[in-house]
């Protein structure tokens, strides 16, 4: 599959951190869906670079609708939105081919393509392509918003020394809240503090983030191979620096036992709910009306500052350098809206893979 | 896609815990392939029920190979395997339907299918689901086996209070030690002890696996949206109980900075390696040659022998009851095996999907 | 893909002519579809060997249900049915690696999996393999008919020297009849001589069947790239022996006036018409609501008992040999209640395919 | 699956005929692939409206190549090609909507998207979507070439009144003087005179178009689901105006006897071939070696400047209008490239999809 995803919605992204620009095709958006493009813009910007506790490189990621959309609704052809490139400095980065950065996919990229691959920038591999993925992100939560009300949030669970809570049953209120927060946590103040910290000393730090979305029905997903869990986690490991996903109470299940792991059913102002949400809204891999939650554990930056030991490729003799160039020295923030985004667009196209589910959502909305 | 998997590779299961039988069709592995079926059903057997830390459910599990086999070799039509159910007991399970269970399939499924599924035993979401993919991974490292060596193994990272230090760089040496250990961790008496104490109580709990895989060449995986992480992920979450994934250092990269978290390339007697191995054998969504790491957290069995409370969705009236049945007080055990080998599944998977990245392994074999 | 197909559905055949069974998982039938397993039986005995005009392999194509079915219900999980080889004889094939058969796949399976397939009876590649696909098509057709009547049949266009003309536009009763008919035309007699005739010569003939489906609403296939044309056809040339297939006029539009091959849109009895229907109820990809209508070319039977050349792989002498065996004259009739299963599959996919357009069916059919 | 295509290369269109631009994401293609990118130009240069045979519209239909290329070779990542409309003018369609043309996508459209669809110029369902499948497949056959020698080629079977007779066993030489020529037949100036004369009528004719292929390894394709047939017949289904597929002697099987369409097998200097072709070079679903040739019936073009009737949506009255605009009395000819490009990208996509084959044909490339 590669490029392309989908069950149903089928999403491809194309280009290069440092080409002619970057994209996606997006296609199986119900025809006739209403978009806001201002909110895609919206969320575009929380990924965008800019700003102090993020690199220097900016671009304005403005994406250009090339088809598929006419008078701001779908007109059931492929979405195509196409984001040109500004501001490229390919001379800052040509030390890629002969020594790979360490963590960086400069060596993979190396030995799978066979060398014929075009990595300044992080070519197709740069956080950059997460551009497209987020306007495919909030398309598809309007395209679910045409059937029933979506609420997405996410907060810092983690970030370096910085810890909170899990949310387990978060209201969708504070959701909103948290997708309009430069810094979405009880104490911003503190969390800057370690970012700023870390970029003072080269150094880069890593987190947890805590997504919650609440709106989505119970039905979408499957036993096999394709539960909810999977396909989230599937698109969630595609983003770059993820390196772990839980659900729910996630790893806090190895120290639980099944009496306190249990989410009992109950019934609460005519709804049928559990009274707790360990399993983060997902049982048999199966949505059961309940916040979808989940953790995204994200690894320190691998660009830093500081000198670092890889091997040269072409003479296999070790060497130090110092990377250059403009790096975050924390992406958690950035990687926010683009976990966000991926979980919208597994959502949608859950809920699009199930024909008989989907036509019942359609009935009720339409009593 | 839901019971079909693979973009190379496909792979069906079909069946339900109290039907006729369960199985799988493979199709994709290289014809000729020469297959050990005893290594096979003593993986299957590591799975099976049976034994003091277990459900007591006897099933033989012996699997009729129906088609794609012959003479010991894969003969390029799929692989059809067949397991019998023969030991099912319905009437456990009557009360499924009014009272649906904690924290299993019972509403979701429920709700999904409209009333329409056969939950008896667990139904198609059961546990024993698995066994067919325990076959189907074997099959794959096997034919993985025909092109290089794989070692797959695993060990408890937690199991309740009991907790042990991750791998980072494991030898294949230790790796085939814990695929024949019936605990396999350094202690595995206060493992069994834990276990029996849940079972005494009716209770269960969880734990975290960690799992390795030696061997695996650089260059599977893509960047999008089949990076290794995320196509080894996806199985694993369609496993039962399976509620987070983790690669390398996992969630303890949250508490890294990219000084520490970096793993530096460097020449091993004449090899390529990482002197550290943080990314989980895992840069860029690809493989980098080093040991494949992750951790599945598993969560603690949601049968437990206690009273709980459920919404009777007959009467919309909470009810308490105590489930019976045969049941596990903890799955972690019986989950390694089946963690192990849709690794193996994704992983050839992955192997079979770039054919560039084949045709040259293959070449450098016949030389 | 190979084995397994489907956008929505998942349709996965497994099995050899000579080995242990056949057999296919289909995936994606609404749970809670009312089966009757006796028309599905029904349909297989249309295609099962015996009789005057076709091979005298005797197969009783038993199918045993394994999952998927309660109670003469689908339950959502997947349907496996398993058809037990009972009369192999596999001496007769002995000749297949160094002799290639004429216009068969032994040698292009040979080629493919350098030398690593079993191609006794045919194996994998044997027209046995079409007896679930009939199954799976007649439990498509069973599950559309939850929503919308379907009504399929077919007739001879030509076979061998007798011809007739084409339906353009057919009632759904006359598709009923042909459904029953040993040999669909209007002069059977003709045709079975004709068959006979072959027979008698040790030497096989062709034919046309035109198959049409009364029944399928508007809004069915997509323009690029999954047109319903491409759907069908996709599943029609797997069936051996198809090698051309057209829809409504086919081959005849190369002799058309645009002013001649038109379709008039016009309304009738309140419904929404064309007055010809030489699109064969197809228009930019999409069922338009008419009779979907195509043409399946069937090359005549290549196993024929007369003396051919071809080439001693091991020696790369030409041999003149005479096929053994038990092979039928003239597939054409048995062939008929594959390609309606299988426009079945395609149609009941491309359904599920489009979660908008299902929705809306299923809307209007319970006002 | 819809607008994107294939097993292991993806291939995603996207645009409408009078929206901003037409294009295609291209997935998979070998890293470093030398591309000729003036050959692609040529071929798109083929199938551009333009001349006294085709639409008055002009479209210079220029490529922009966004990403995966860099200097004339592929660099891993997907090829996304970019085609501007610079020559809408979509007044002249206004009547789409509460006249649905004759044999166009108009209803079916109208139907399928509940409405939504932006059909000006015949939005996404023009065949101007035809023109980067042409781009898509000149690069998968210089993708080919990498590996063996591929000449494709074609000729007009017929056209109205016009005859010709089959290739059977075509030279490499006669494909590329054909893909050279304007009218590739034995009568050039007897096949214009019929097209002017329908253009003068203000009417339309259809055509069947040989195309053949040389250099296609034995091996590529299935049996089931995907047969070579398959691949080939699903892509040209999705070309506008396809309505017939053939292979080899496609509906002249019809009137053979087995003895007289059997393909001999036989050595020629030193090569394993068929001293007969009726198979097209496909058996069981697998290439031979021998040319690759299939036929397309095209039907007459849908718009005709003669007065036709349809149904007033609206009005639910009949109403008789005669169409204008700029359209192609024949769209035979301008077909014929997009008939060749999906052939090369079905048979790319082919050789991908299979690992084992590939290696084998990557290691003896190399002996």
């Amino acid at each position: 599959m590669s490029n392309t995803w989908g069950s149903h919605l089928h999403l491809s992204i194309f280009g290069e951190s440092h080409g002619n620009g970057i994209g996606m095709v997006l296609d199986g958006i119900e025809p006739g869906t209403r978009l806001d493009l201002e909110k895609v813009a919206a969320q575009m910007k929380r990924r965008a670079p800019g700003g102090a506790l993020a690199t220097a490189r900016k671009e304005a990621d403005e994406i250009e609708w090339v088809s598929g959309i006419r008078d701001g609704k779908t007109i059931a052809s492929p979405i195509m939105g196409l984001i040109r490139n500004t501001n490229q400095r390919s001379s800052d980065y040509q030390s890629v081919l002969d020594w790979p950065r360490p963590s960086h996919a400069d060596y993979t990229a190396y030995i799978k393509y066979n060398g014929h691959s075009d990595l300044s920038g992080g070519g197709h591999f740069s956080g950059r392509l997460t551009a497209p993925l987020v306007a495919a992100g909030e398309i598809c939560r309007q395209a679910m918003e045409q059937h029933f009300s979506v609420s997405v949030g996410s907060h810092l669970l983690q970030l370096a020394e910085y810890h909170e809570a899990s949310w387990n049953i978060p209201q969708a209120s504070i959701l909103d809240q948290c997708r309009q927060a430069e810094i979405p946590c009880d104490d911003p103040d503190r969390v800057r503090e370690l970012i700023l910290k870390a970029k003072e000393e080269g150094d880069s730090v890593g987190g947890i983030v805590e997504t919650a979305i609440c709106g989505i029905p119970a039905g979408l997903g499957d036993p096999f191979f394709d539960s909810l869990e999977s396909r989230i986690a599937h698109l969630l490991f595609s983003v770059p620096a993820v390196k772990g996903v839980g659900f729910g109470a996630a790893g806090d299940f190895a120290s639980m036992k099944g009496s306190e792991a249990n989410d009992a059913f109950a019934l609460e102002h005519g709804r049928i709910v559990t009274t707790t949400n360990h399993n983060g809204g997902i049982e048999g891999g199966i949505s059961n009306g309940m916040p979808i939650v989940f953790r995204s554990v994200i690894k320190p930056t691998a660009s830093i500052f500081r000198p670092q030991t890889s091997l040269n490729l072409k003479t296999m003799e070790s060497e130090t350098r110092t990377i250059q160039g403009r790096h975050d020295p924390c992406i958690v923030l950035r990687a926010i809206p683009v976990l966000e985004a991926v979980s919208m667009i597994a959502l949608y196209d859950a809920l699009l893979a199930d024909p008989f589910v989907f036509a019942r959502l359609n009935d009720k909305k339409e009593e």
